[in-house]
């Protein structure tokens, strides 16, 4: 029995400045499915300029900007207090300026070597970086093909993974300190199972395990996650060519708008019996009981 | 009841790539305190060196450290699959180099203008920064003073923080897909909250609420987070000279090395009535009941 409907949508219009959006999801208890709205927590970039030069892209939920900006110049240690602060303000432009509510002036009162001998020593950026200056969709549409729908998942296998992923974890798990990231095949057969106090360090090293192996792309597996599903999760699946990912938690608003815009099948709340689907429903298959 | 005995480990030492390390807590039901063995997490600094230079340091659990490079060069897009990848493995040197363990030596089949194309894009690296080519706590040691032992908080004060944290946030909590940091006095009376995404972006908005309105430091405060601790949290603590961090879930091992060398009250899986302190029980005064 092939998904058709209900249609969840399509697109994810997230509005300026909003700290939440609701979204209609596919929502499945055993194989009774039904259509409902969800709120999701709203994930986008935000551009820090210093003296009108990028410095910085950072991940965040809008809301209490200048104070995110103020805290991270101290914890980088770019400033030491109220008073090396100049300016700190939003960026603005004309009214259709997309950048609009995701750009951050600051000037500073004593702009010196120390944040450039700070730049000097940054090797990576976050994996936000592919979106500075842009909202991050351009910057991922531009860069990575779609992945394609020609797979499909049973609604049983994805019930499975999450009493399959705890019977391979560890005792270590028991320090209640780790994210674990596991890849299965569309049967819900376990390949390898990672567990970091880092959630991107897991997926990491599930999806290295496969490269190192020769086993890219990962085009007919399944990518759960033991937490939230963020943009970088969402980079990363896309990247490995991961059509389906599974969380045990909420995603959020940009890893929708991630997955609606590259066919991934986007699965949170995952439970035995129970689950959403935030994306591309349509690859699950369901088995009349 | 000044909190004396029994007295939690003064030090930390991990085993070179061990995944979990034991620490003595003590451990709080209601008044009565002991002290027990706990299993942390570890979180120790990762080098990743390409061609034989710095390209950038992480966080990780240790384990299977090459596969977590290896993912990590293809979702930063510096590789496109096993084929380019010449040679991956760990720095070996000296029997006493404190680096073996912690730096991976990566040769690529085509190094390029990719590279260092991302690298012109880097802006801010993640806050492991200050540990390049060091352990972190070398890093750190130099950087900020320990903080004072001068400031005493009430046990029954520290039991009311979740309370009143959960009293204090939205509805939008309810999307399950935020973290949130709190500031408290050393009376556990909530002076801000902050939600995001990300749990080091809540964790800059209090500090930056605080920033901007010329009240730092943050000496005789509490810094509550929702989730886990680590070095992350640990490092924006101390810099706004925060002397007590509890945490609702576990520390890593570094946040508590860091919480034993700077003086700071480190508390984890807090729950009214309960709580663990991982590091300088000393400043909890106990009031019988």
């Amino acid at each position: 029995m092939p998904l058709l409907a209900p249609t969840p949508e399509l697109e994810l219009d997230v509005p300026k400045g909003a700290a939440a959006v609701s979204h209609t999801v596919v929502s499945f208890r055993d194989t009774t499915r039904i259509a409902r709205e969800d709120q999701l927590a709203v994930e986008e970039p935000l551009e820090i300029r210093l003296g009108g030069k990028s410095l910085a892209v950072t991940m965040r939920t809008p809301g209490h900007d200048e104070e995110l900006v103020a805290g991270l110049l101290l914890s980088e240690r770019v400033i030491e207090g109220r008073a090396d602060i100049d300016a700190i303000a939003h960026y603005t432009g004309p009214e259709d300026d997309p950048r609009i509510g995701n750009v951050i002036n600051v000037l500073l009162n004593r702009p010196g070597p120390t944040i450039h001998e700070r730049l000097h020593r940054s090797f990576f950026t976050s994996s936000a970086c592919g979106v500075c200056g842009k909202t991050s969709l351009d910057a991922i549409d531009t860069d990575l093909r779609p992945i394609a729908g020609d797979v499909a998942v049973p609604l049983e296998a994805l019930y499975s993974l999450g009493p399959a992923l705890a019977a391979a974890q560890t005792t270590f798990e028991q320090t209640g300190g780790l994210h674990a990231a596991a890849l299965f095949d569309l049967q819900g057969q376990l390949l390898a199972v990672r567990e970091d106090v880092g959630r991107h360090n897991a997926v990491d090293k599930v999806v290295g395990h496969m490269l190192l192996q020769g086993r890219l792309p990962l085009d007919r597996h399944i990518l759960m996650v033991s937490g939230r599903a963020s943009f970088e999760i969402m980079q990363k699946a896309l990247v490995a060519r991961i059509p389906v990912v599974a969380a045990i938690s909420a995603p959020s608003s940009l890893a929708v708008q991630l997955a609606l815009a590259n066919g991934v099948t986007l699965i949170g709340f995952l439970r035995p019996g129970r689950l959403n689907v935030y994306a591309n429903a349509h690859r699950i298959r369901v088995t009349p009981a």
